[in-house]
């Protein structure tokens, strides 16, 4: 467990502000994250890596030369904001455009590539690689759904030593994803950890048992079964990466790899060691040729116990990219020679605080906007209770409290946006991020996606007229639907948006002025969220529980048809 | 707990061959622990540190350039053998002589330290430095009696530091000396961990507590409290630790020290970063220049939840040393051009197995030694129980099971060594290794150094006289003494070995055969055992419980009076 802490909501800060004391030579403290404290060569590409805080060495141990340039560091096991994201690119960038990569979970990709968006409307190029090494998360004919674990480590340590090695962005990208597309791992894990704070940890594994594939927050795996000997367990990790040899190698006999055996916190050194004297023999025997392998912890959760195997499989260059020097706080390789400090003072690092110059009319729809929100946080603190009903059917239960948390921040942040006359656009962003940040989960990303979405559309230049509202809205109905990857029929908040969305379109087409439309809007959204209870859902981990919620209706749903009907009278007015 | 092994008799060969086999580019294995496998300049002196295996990095991950030479790699928690410390020595001495470096516990002096002397005897120059950082182990006027923990690194480092730079041995001590003076640790902890295949852990500390100064492997603290907030702690550490300025520091204002802050296994990096934090404000505020301080594992328990904080006071040759480059699997620092490989054919690696050719009185004076040593086995078989009775009173109860381990592990020993027509110094010296390694525990360690000083007495060439036996137990009461600080009337062993040996000696001198003088010392030892009654432990960890053994006799002096009566018939032969 978790017993090292002040307030838990500022750990993940603490820790920050203690990492960077205790590694200055290394790295410095931007908004957001880390990046190296020593200065790049000019007119290379930035490497910048990232994701929820919890997983040290990853990410911001992993900053230096010869490794990345920059680590985007978010809550605990949470995606950093698209705002953070940005703040730290900016920050590393070194003229010749950046590459984001990190684990591929789904709020890391939203945010990554709205950061990724804004990045390249402001004239900077970057791009994408997001890494899929565990096998226990999606077959192989579905690699794109695959988890980011251990094998983090080999894509960040190629792409940074392709740019330490003056590659272009493109070229970067090119041997990013043939290491992504070669790192294999497979993990195990013996009981959860537990959140600073937190009474019970973030899961269990029953006792003697061990859980194969189990993701490192969690997610679910494939099997589980007694907790074998060390022997066995090599045996088992080996055989099933042996099965997924990656194209292009012809035979094993002869090929080349680099093996990681990564701790996730409390597997200790020794009991690694055992594990991997197995993992060598069996790779030896098979022909393998193995390069400058790791034992050791190079991506944890907390203090979890468990395990996994990476398997990453080497050419000619990736060999080479490998076994480059590099030098950061946790990870270090071969003699580099010390680079100057940066000038800390002359970085780009964007003023988060800022509020961009708006006009009169779209100063004046924030207000309204931050009327809609007080409606908003209104009508679910009130309903609070009876979302979360809802949401035990067939859920966690925490659909309520989540949404309160949520709409509470986003209306702080809307206040504070309007008492320092921002615009629209501005007021929607902030009020996302806040939201996304601080009501964690599915909901929280969605509706920090779908404010987003209102954000962009409504800038803070115009007067907004009803059409932009309704682009506005169908704009963030097509970002959910992307992002959540939910079709309509398969009882999410979408079965609700969607009609709200179409009507509302249709009648602001036809004339109707913004409150009449939103009534009709309204209407269908009711309706729709009402007969969600006729829908089975067909995506996500609960598909266990699918059957549980029949004759319910869909949380999400609800909830928006709420907040929409409760927003009509700021509309009247 | 630790979950991955398979026999767990083999745990630690195995962790040891898969440590060797992720690194072998820095070290290689030799009998009795690794050496650095890359090439060490001719003429510098060799660094050999070492101690119980679970420590990880401790010992062999501080193997390499600009690190120590050499680790010698005992049982889990249990301190290597003299012969172990003697081969890693012979493996990694460079020509001018060799600094062995360990935390100061009472079996790693013992085996050390008479390492120590047979590496003198045959000519290579050796010394010896003790780590004593930890604070609450002893008094700040009882030095030597303190233990080493997280501290051994920054003595390590610089001895290393110092033999690399080409310091003569008798430099590398100053230095090694000083660095000691001038480190200070102290430790916490929230549980032990547990050992391969036991069902339960080494110790606990209760659940929402802390157990301040506890050691590494649950020896004693000075205090318990409630786990307090990561700030508090590092209140609680530093605090005590700025109580204990070293000789030799003018102003703590000005004054320039490293910090370590140390996990012990499951305290996690993020709890540390926090707890580093207030760490680095409070000793910045007190006007101190943090200079390369560490914060990470550096000195584990396998799992143990615990964490340590280190102050190395430094002066400038100190902190050059400290800043020197070092290449070790789990410590790298700056920049190093990498050393060719060693040619490992070439190492002078003791035969361990080997024979000395011993004469033929020596040989038969052998047999008769087998034949003791057998009779100890039997009547310690047959009293197994009622010893272990004796020590519950007081004790853990195991003393019959220890002495059982060890003199089955001897009567072997022995038994291979007469098959190998070893003579009667070479046999002795086998038993004691055997007895000591496998007995563990404080008599295990004891009975190791009465028949190591039996073996040195007699040695292979003479015929033992009854002069020679009688010097030889008087040498091992001498030794035995030293070794556990132990004097007349301390209800200890010693209060029936005193005696024994006395009247031996007279009787020996006044021209007794040894049959009769036997006799006559084992009727003193007998009525000395059962006196013993009506004394009062003084010593070691059970003071709470010295009321508990009034009016029953020490278990280990009770021990040897039967052992001393079951061999009478032997020598009557």
């Amino acid at each position: 467990m978790t017993r090292l802490y002040n307030d838990p909501v500022n750990f993940v800060d603490e820790a920050t502000e203690g990492f960077v004391a205790a590694h200055a030579q290394r790295v410095c403290q931007v908004p957001g994250g880390v990046i190296r404290s020593t200065r790049s060569e000019p007119g290379t590409v930035a490497v910048v890596i990232g994701g929820g805080s919890g997983h040290y060495p990853a990410f911001a141990g992993l900053v230096g030369q010869g490794l990345a340039h920059g680590a985007v560091m978010g809550n605990l096991f949470a995606s950093p904001s698209a705002q953070q994201v940005y703040n730290v690119c900016k920050a590393a960038n070194n003229g010749a455009g950046v590459l984001l990569s990190f684990g591929n979970y789904a709020g890391d990709v939203l945010h990554f590539g709205q950061a990724r968006e804004r990045l390249i409307r402001e004239g900077i190029p970057c791009e994408i690689v997001a890494v899929i090494d565990d096998v226990s998360s999606a077959g192989r004919e579905e690699l794109h759904k695959r988890r980011g674990i251990a094998g983090d480590l080999t894509v960040f340590k190629i792409a940074a030593a392709a740019a330490e090695a003056g590659y272009s962005l493109e070229e970067v990208v090119r041997v990013s994803r043939a290491a992504n597309l070669r790192t294999r791992s497979m993990g195990v894990a013996f009981d959860g950890c537990t959140l600073p704070g937190s009474k019970d940890a973030l899961f269990h594994v029953p006792a003697g048992k061990m859980a194969v594939g189990l993701g490192i927050h969690g997610e679910p795996g494939i099997s589980e079964q007694d907790v074998p000997s060390a022997d066995d367990l090599a045996e088992l990790l080996v055989s099933h990466l042996m099965e997924e040899i990656p194209d292009g190698i012809g035979s094993v006999k002869g090929a080349k790899a680099s093996v990681l055996l990564n701790g996730l916190g409390s597997i200790k050194y020794e009991e690694l060691f055992v594990v991997y004297r197995r993992v060598n023999q069996l790779l030896t025997e098979a022909g393998l040729e193995i390069v400058e392998p790791e034992v050791g912890e190079l991506v944890t959760s907390l203090d979890m116990a468990g395990a996994s195997l990476t398997l990453f499989w080497l050419d000619e260059e990736l060999e080479r990219l490998w076994k480059a020097p590099a030098d950061a706080p946790a990870y270090r390789k071969g003699s580099l020679e010390a680079a100057p400090p940066i000038d800390a003072s002359a970085l780009d690092i964007p003023d988060v605080d800022a509020i961009p110059p708006a006009s009169e009319a779209s100063i004046a729809a924030a207000r309204c906007l931050y009327q809609a929100l007080s409606a908003t946080r209104r009508i679910i603190d009130q309903k609070v209770e009876e979302l979360g009903r809802l949401d035990a059917i067939a859920g966690d239960g925490d659909h309520g409290i989540g949404m309160q948390r949520g709409v509470v921040a986003a209306e702080l942040a809307a206040e504070d946006a309007v008492s320092r006359s921002a615009g629209a656009g501005t007021l929607l962003r902030m009020a996302a991020e806040a939201w996304s940040d601080r009501a964690g989960g599915t909901s929280g990303a969605i509706w920090g996606v779908m404010l987003n979405a209102l954000s962009v559309t409504l800038g803070d230049d115009d007067d907004p007229t009803p059409a932009d509202y309704a682009e506005g809205i169908a704009k963030a109905k097509n970002d959910v639907m992307a992002f959540g990857k939910a079709k309509l029929g398969d009882k999410t908040l979408v079965d609700a948006l969607a009609p709200f969305s179409e009507i509302l379109e249709q009648a602001v087409a036809a004339g109707d002025d913004l409150a009449t439309a939103w009534r009709k809007a309204a209407e269908a959204c009711e309706a729709a969220a009402t007969a969600t209870c006729e829908l089975r859902p067909k995506m996500g981990r609960a598909r266990p529980l699918a059957e549980k919620s029949l004759g319910t209706p869909d949380p999400g749903a609800v909830s928006l048809s709420l907040i929409v009907a409760a927003i009509q009278p700021v509309i009247d007015r």
